[in-house]
């Protein structure tokens, strides 16, 4: 994309009222556009991203059988009655409204109860299980407060993925599969070093649920972290009686902010029961089909990015979720022959299927490398009148800072990122 | 995808209080849930098929230059105030909740306002004119009625452009660029030969919009066609003066009942005069950003689609949106032979980049024929006993109910299709 076309601006300042360091770099970039606290419109950039890491979970659930649906925002109230999770007393984050003819309904902050309730139509014998089923969709939650930008959200992109499963014995082996496909996709987002799976409280059915908790001082919660064994408890149940449970010694946990960035949870019948979802056994018996469910919001993950990989210069995208891989930015834009360079780079370079930026705007060299290290895209390519007549091109890594000289015919033909890489 | 994986089943009859037949079909057929009255979960197959018209979509609104963003749900009721647009006597289809602290806020039925307020961060000169800005998003309306299926929605998906642009002469421009590419999108998903341009009522900007108007029984307007010119007028504005102005005759016009599957909009300066959306001219004068508006409801599309094609066997999808292009039944699932030709000729085919779904379940012939034309994939083959004897395989078009004997080479390799199209 040619960055003449892009329609955001980047700015010096956040809005004054943005405190939080992620949704202040995001907005001065031109990711997103905060509409109020905890709301924020996804701009061309921040869309981008957030589809790369939509696709990253996507990859994963699929591999875990996972099957994708969308499920509705607008939610019943008589089905949220039948499991005690209506009443304002006890979900406090519930934004509720009213058809026209005074029918009250929600806006959902999770999705249990309608899934429950749909799969009744589609699950009847222990043929049919095991299935998961999962969505990207938009919930709402409304939070008291809202003050850690796009890390918590009023509105915001969730995957929720539920599974469905004939016993505990096969929910637990699904459980264990989810673990590995959520480390993967912390992983894979460029957060696997940071992100440690997390003892927390349970329900009725499981003692303990698992949350994944990556470490950042912007982080709300506080976790307990076994550095050599990569295992971490939140506060909520760090007890001597626990930690002896999960056999882990109080001196070597460190206390660390963290922010909770995906959870999974046993949900045992606490659903199928009340809502009725019961399969047919081999013995021809009615059996309540046991549950679980496994969330990741999309907007907190690219906070805690931003929070955890930036630098004082700006953000720092990880290749994977990049919304370009490359940037191209072009200083001397009065000379032609550097103009007709740049722009051959450009289509060469997306010509083999590479995410070119080309910051082809008529700006100072200065100016035009804040914006760059600002917006974060992995490699830097800069082509000016030096660059031309040396016929060797500086690529600058944004993560390292690393320079490295780089032949025309490796920068055309894009090889310089497969040297990289 | 295997049949037997995915959780969705077919149904003999739709729900008693579903009188729509696009929601009728597409719920028996396992595309959707219905969730109350104007509110449908999409499952695997209703979002594959979503997701295949959104990315139709996408690819003409960039070809015009469009920049792909979402907005929010949520709205700010000061905004909407400054147009006098929040008041329930203006705009009758508010879904309204509030903040825990009391301040109202509305869920989005459009977004001219906060695009037109998010827009005054962009364009400050000249230069940064003309923008064109698109989202896929979910709109929220409070239908006092909700009984066309999917075709109205209480909540759905919406793909909405907003154009900004100097000046009138830039504005027309752009509108008529948006005509072809509308008029693409509906060719590209199987409605141009029912579709056509019609003159609707406009605003205090501009004596007419455009609607896109797709004849069906089902549909909720009446339009006057003329055939031959492929041009309507839309009953709301059908009056002698306006026929004398369009240069139609009344004589060449036949009433027709017809769906609005899209409509574009001049708004003028409607919103950048009381929103101060302004740019400085060459000469350094503020002068407001003139603006459009470019609609197409997805679900409204895809219920269209149902309406207008399917049989009395069921839905039959355009291959370019249909959810799978081949559909693979298996008959004698008790030979080995049979299950495995069946299963090589899916691997083989999805190797080649076709999606396929492979009804690999143990089933009577009727059941699964009947299956079959009910979900309405292009192109079914029937691997059975008697095809691999012959090496020769039934290719059944789901549009025509033409049969074709293909070999065994032409069927694995997809060549078929190719001989097809």
């Amino acid at each position: 994309m040619r960055q003449s076309h892009l329609f955001t601006k980047t700015r010096k300042e956040a809005p004054k009222d943005e405190t939080a360091k992620n949704a202040q770099l995001l907005i001065r970039a031109g990711f997103i556009h905060k509409e109020m606290a905890g709301v924020y419109t996804l701009l061309p950039l921040g869309l981008r991203v957030l589809k790369n890491i939509e696709q990253i979970i996507r990859e994963e659930m699929n591999a875990i059988q996972g099957q994708e649906i969308t499920l509705t925002a607008l939610q019943d109230k008589q089905l949220w009655e039948k499991t005690n999770r209506w009443d304002d007393e006890v979900v406090d984050n519930w934004f509720k409204t009213s058809l026209k003819n005074e029918t009250e309904v929600g806006l959902g902050f999770t999705h249990e109860e309608p899934i429950t309730q749909m799969m009744k139509e589609h699950i009847h014998s222990y043929n049919d299980l095991p299935k998961y089923v999962y969505q990207f969709q938009t919930k709402f939650r409304n939070e008291l407060r809202s003050k850690s930008g796009i890390m918590r959200g009023r509105e915001f992109v969730m995957k929720d993925l539920y599974s469905f499963s004939r016993n505990e014995e096969d929910h637990v082996a699904f459980y264990e599969q989810s673990k590995i496909a959520y480390l993967n996709i912390f992983k894979r987002v460029g957060l696997g070093d940071y992100t440690f799976i997390t003892f927390a409280s349970g329900g009725v059915f499981s003692e303990f649920s698992h949350e994944f908790q990556t470490i950042t001082d912007a982080g709300e919660d506080t976790i307990y972290l076994d550095e050599t064994k990569g295992i971490a408890v939140n506060e909520e149940v760090y007890t001597d009686e626990i930690l002896a449970q999960l056999d882990l010694q109080k001196e070597n946990l460190v206390e660390k902010k963290a922010v909770e960035v995906g959870n999974i949870f046993s949900l045992g019948t606490k659903f199928s029961e009340p809502l009725e979802l019961r399969y047919m056994d081999e013995n021809g018996k009615p059996q309540p089909v046991v549950m679980g469910s496994y969330g990741i919001g999309l907007g907190r993950l690219i906070g805690t990015v931003v929070e955890v990989l930036s630098d004082e210069k700006g953000i720092v995208w990880p290749e994977s979720i990049a919304p370009f891989t490359v940037h191209i930015v072009t200083l001397n834009t009065d000379n032609e022959d550097v103009l007709k360079q740049a722009e051959d780079i450009y289509e060469s370079l997306q010509g083999v299927g590479i995410d070119v930026l080309y910051d082809d705007r008529n700006k100072q060299a200065g100016e035009k490398f804040a914006d760059s290290d600002l917006l974060g895209i992995p490699y830097r390519i800069t082509v000016s009148n030096r660059a031309l007549e040396a016929g060797m091109y500086e690529v600058v890594e944004r993560s390292t800072g690393n320079v490295t000289t780089v032949e025309e015919s490796a920068i055309v033909s894009g090889a310089f990122l497969g040297e990289k890489n």
